[in-house]
């Protein structure tokens, strides 16, 4: 199609994080966000993942740059792995780029790096392209929509948002240059789904402000409140409450530090000079003069509230009467974690307030209502759910049916798919490369299907080696079998079981031996299939089997 | 203590799962309880965790029986691991006595056991202890508050329950015999804790009954409901909606299939003849006469559910306009399991109803208003609050302190402490053996600490084996070394890592032999010292080495 604008996902869509989209029209490329994505449970070992650029690598002549909504991690993660790859020019406003400047250093890809600062309001123009930053409110300071002005129209991406009539920090989402881009008309609209199966409107911030001001009331020890190091309004608030009952503020937790560090420098967070203490400072105050703000509100066993709960941080130990505040919501799948941790808290004394108790967190996304108004606002002649698994997808695009949108103008797109879209038409036009790539310690990608399918094998049903050495002159066994095992059965306690193994893999041995059938492949699956059998019917398991036969 | 009752937690304290309780006067024992409990994300590969039964064992000829107060599998599913270990009676109402046999029956136990069956209102009368099984509600039918009578005074067991006052099955909870045994005097309460921290009241089972009546109306296909096979009343109500609106119903999933026979041939389950159709009869209906009533409501891979969602069922494919209806709430874990589920299903094209979007689930556990019932009818001189997370048994005593309870007469236990009570004191007075004892596969308790440390390594970095085989005459290598890997990096894409650590393996090896440093224990721990560091220089990993040197 000529004149068209493309829109490729390279991750994002049908599952939550690794948020990356791609723009293209013409010779031009850019890129929004550049985020990680987490583990599943099936990925052992697996430290986090990123998006697979092939597609950007093949085009790097056209990338222009990545242009962030916000500082997540979801959104911003991958960018050390990414610019490892190739030099990509960064776009985002103080905070988002600080958060990504603090990353770039610890991988020593700083001073290489192409960072621009901007500010809500900003118009990057590039050759035929220009990105535009909307002032957006999400669960971070410094959040933007982004609107690419193509030839063929605006395309609107609303990032991860939240409509917050009376944000913290008093700078509202920009609604009105939404509205007037809407009246300009926009082509395609990507929106956020995570909560789309919400009814009604979402909380402001600000009614955690009120929250915490009463949980703060009257209490005789220390405070400590946990949550994420990037949601810089609660930070604030918890701040307030704190000045509020003339307490200290100490902060704990590596990401906590760094970023109220950054925060605090570029003036998104306003601590009075005679509250912030550091940690060895606390020793010198009386418990109720005390607040710590720590990281870990998802139960986070290596974090600082995990660490204190179970006795194992260096400076803060539980006391009588200590109140732990959790200011957050777990992420699905870290219920447990969490849940672990507060039981912790309790049996060491602490009292302990979450959110099945008090309204301690509310939510950066949009509920139905919040996603109504920017359907409304935006009014767009295309529509593309994005940020969700893949349920929120389809509601969102239920929505925007009930709001009058033709089927056949929204587009539910999987990770790699290639939207082309103009001012006429739009449509599916092919795929590209686009997936996980898993990293684990420092090795990118080197962790595959057939290393996750061992892990977990091993997980669940450990090992057991059987070894020996071989003579091929005399055909006679020099040394062995011996039997090791790994995670299947403690071998002390187990002697007879391992006895039966040793001599069912002998007997087999001297067989294959005896017959001359001393063909590698013949031998160890012989062997691995005797074995095999006998645990199967001894225990009804099927830990994996290694016959090592050396030859000597 | 002379003339006291002993209270021993066996499982089921500080944890969900596992419940079990002792309690023994003077030469008898008897029983409440015998469930199973659920392997944690860190116990790899165990399939269920069952209590350690040593004390038991230790006092065989006192125990007089296990009372049951429902037939969930934290409450029943223990049994016959413990009846492979001793002897005991069962003691039940007709379904929790019917499912337990059914698994009595696929342990090949049920010949053997010696089954009593009892209705609620009976007292089963020992020596110098009486048993009274008085009737509850909770969400599964034939569920029972257990009274213990012993000289010294009731101890009463709440068992799960919640207050229903419109039960399905009009079976009220005995709320008066309940209200009398508080009047005659209860000495020690044992309350369930599991929703303490829900405010208010939950709500009746019919509530759902309504919602799908409102959600069968109008359906063009098939009607999929996955729910609890042990959930006879929200079971009784699908069938209702379905009778309704004139669709047949079929079962799906074994225990969904074993329960609802069980359940139908003692009367608690009332299936209009003409309603009832085998799985092979699907075909012979139009969709919008078909209603399947499904297991695996909470993700489990292998559940029907599941394996219908992925193409995996070997009867039931999805069709368009299928709706599913997942009547359950996802247990803390189960989340990812859940939403993997609906995903599928919905990218299938079919249309799926679940908590997120309308109330079709309610808890069988009391809120807080029920259990201030409880507190207020029983009005019990000591209390233990049970079943629950550590942060619940406090919540709940702090409920019972806030209704006027003395702090010293309540006793939050672990499993295995024994609480002595009398009609004058309590107290704690020592401990028993009490844990887990992990289940895998048919090995009963020899997956330990030391296998799971080892599962948990291997699952996270994989391992390295370093073979080789010498010559101790000649100080010579025969064969190797040889490197091998499972679930470490894919070694054909990694050559020249394992050329590098075959390397240093070999130059050690070489080191040690020319030194003549064969002592087994140097040996091994001088490769594995040096191809370790090799290893987390270049990746960051520390796999699991496991060098083996074969002496020839």
């Amino acid at each position: 199609m000529k004149n068209a604008v493309k829109v490729i996902p390279l991750g994002g869509l049908g599952s939550i994080g690794k948020n990356i989209t791609v723009i293209e029209y013409e010779e031009e490329i850019i890129v929004i966000d550049c985020g990680m994505g987490f583990p599943d449970e099936q990925m052992y070992g697996v430290d986090l993942v990123i998006p697979d650029i092939t597609y950007l690598l093949q085009n790097k002549n056209k990338v222009k740059g990545i242009f962030f909504t916000h500082g997540h991690e979801d959104h911003i993660g991958a960018v050390p792995y990414i610019l490892k790859q190739m030099n990509i020019p960064l776009y985002g406003t103080p905070l988002t780029l600080g958060i990504i400047e603090n990353k770039l250093q610890e991988h020593g890809l700083l001073t290489k790096s192409e960072c621009h600062c901007v500010e809500a309001g900003d118009v990057i123009a590039l050759e035929q392209i220009k990105v535009e930053f909307v002032r957006s409110t999400h669960s971070i300071a410094g959040a933007c929509c982004i609107a690419v002005h193509t030839p063929e129209g605006i395309i609107f991406h609303t990032g991860d948002f939240k409509v917050d009539y009376t944000p913290v920090d008093q700078k509202g989402m920009d609604l009105q240059r939404i509205g007037e881009l809407g009246k300009e008309g926009i082509l395609l609209l990507l929106a956020d789904s995570t909560n789309v199966e919400r009814k009604g409107h979402s909380p402001s911030e600000v009614t955690i402000g009120k929250t915490l001001e009463r949980l703060f009331d009257n209490v005789k020890g220390r405070i400590i409140v946990a949550t994420f190091a990037s949601n810089i309004h609660r930070i604030q608030q918890i701040i307030n409450a704190a000045v509020l009952y003339g307490r200290k503020v100490a902060f704990s937790g590596r990401s906590m530090e760094n970023i109220t560090k950054v925060a605090s420098s570029l003036g998104y967070l306003n601590i009075p000079e005679a509250t912030l203490i550091e940690g060895e400072q606390i020793k010198n105050y009386s418990n109720d003069q005390i607040t710590i703000v720590t990281t870990g509100s998802q139960g986070e066993p290596m974090a600082a509230l995990a660490r204190i709960a179970f006795g194992k941080h260096r400076s803060i130990q539980i006391e009588p009467n200590d109140l732990f505040i959790i200011s957050a919501s777990p992420i699905p799948g870290n219920d447990k974690l969490v849940s672990k941790v507060i039981n912790e808290l309790y049996k060491k004394g602490a009292q302990v307030i979450y959110k099945d108790l008090e309204e301690v967190h509310v939510s950066g996304h949009a509920y139905k209502e919040e996603l109504k108004l920017m359907h409304t606002l935006t009014h767009p002649q295309y529509f593309m759910p994005v940020h969700g698994e893949y349920r929120h997808l389809i509601h969102h695009r239920n929505l925007a049916r009930q709001m009058g949108m033709p089927h056949d103008h929204i587009f539910i797109l999987e990770d790699g798919d290639v939207l082309e879209v103009n001012k006429v038409t739009a449509g599916v036009i092919g795929r590209v490369r686009a997936g996980n790539i898993l990293v684990d310690g420092i090795g990118i990608g080197d962790v595959g299907n057939i290393v996750l399918r061992d892990r977990k094998h091993l997980a669940e049903e450990g090992m057991l080696i059987v070894v020996a050495a071989i003579d091929l002159e005399t055909y006679s066994i020099m040394s062995g079998p011996d039997i090791i095992t790994r995670g299947f059965v403690y071998a002390k306690d187990s002697e007879d079981l391992i006895e039966e193994v040793k001599a069912v893999a002998n007997k087999e041995l001297e067989m294959c031996l005896a017959y001359q059938m001393t063909e590698w492949h013949i031998l160890k699956t012989s062997i691995k299939k005797v074995v095999e059998q006998l645990l199967y019917e001894k225990t009804k398991r099927r830990p994996t089997i290694l016959p090592i036969i050396m030859e000597v």
